[in-house]
């Protein structure tokens, strides 16, 4: 069966990559909910929380944490971020390769965040994605 | 400064407890989205995603995962779950000790989602903290 985010982590389909190590890449959801969301995926395919290791779970929320922490500090400006993770159909899961969802939020965002809940899109992603990429290798160099 | 989730850890104020351990104790949510909204916090302390330390947010993804698989076995009869954390006031966070919410959602609940979204509360909440410390139970002894 074919998969979507296999082939992102593949090199197969395009994504505006966000972080990458060895077990996981987070890139920018094509339908974005607001500016720089981003996706965390591990490379090895699971589907939900039902069947992915804890320890990729674990690993997951800690690079969540880490772009969290990075869109505060970004030129995203953002002001908080939803962190989440939808296991299964029931919950709007959409792709059953397990990913979570970064949402990067500023204050007094509610109606264009409830507006981009409907277009969801970002006309200025390639820059939404490298502001992130800045902010993440800044986090690197000053903890 | 007072804080209801250090309180609840403490036992000074009432909570449906569905797990605890050393570091985390998970309570039922007492204006839950659905049946079985539980809330994951760290024993100690912290506000959000940029003071927690990432062990701590490594350990509440790894104990919202295990509720999220109980909430599916048990008399809940999950189809599945939304596992959210809200970093900050700008993305809805109300309660500035961090938590992880596990939603266990039901195929086909969009309209009573949305309904407990305004009315949020569940007249069967004892049997929903039952229900799943059982489901918990039996995960650790059914692997």
């Amino acid at each position: 069966m074919s998969c979507v985010f296999c082939d992102i982590v593949a090199g197969e389909a395009p994504a505006i990559r966000v972080y990458e190590d060895d077990d996981f890449l987070a890139f920018l959801d094509i339908r974005p909910f607001s500016r720089g969301h981003t996706l965390v995926v591990p490379k090895r395919h699971s589907v939900d929380l039902t069947d992915t290791p804890p320890d990729t779970v674990a690993g997951l929320a800690r690079i969540g944490q880490r772009i969290a922490q990075a869109a505060r500090r970004s030129g995203l400006h953002a002001d908080g971020n939803n962190v989440v993770i939808n296991d299964g159909k029931a919950a709007f899961q959409t792709v059953f390769h397990i990913h979570l969802h970064v949402l990067p939020r500023r204050s007094g965002d509610k109606l264009s965040f409830a507006k981009n809940m409907v277009l969801r899109r970002d006309p200025g992603r390639e820059e939404s994605g490298r502001l992130l990429r800045e902010a993440l290798s800044e986090l690197d160099t000053t903890p």
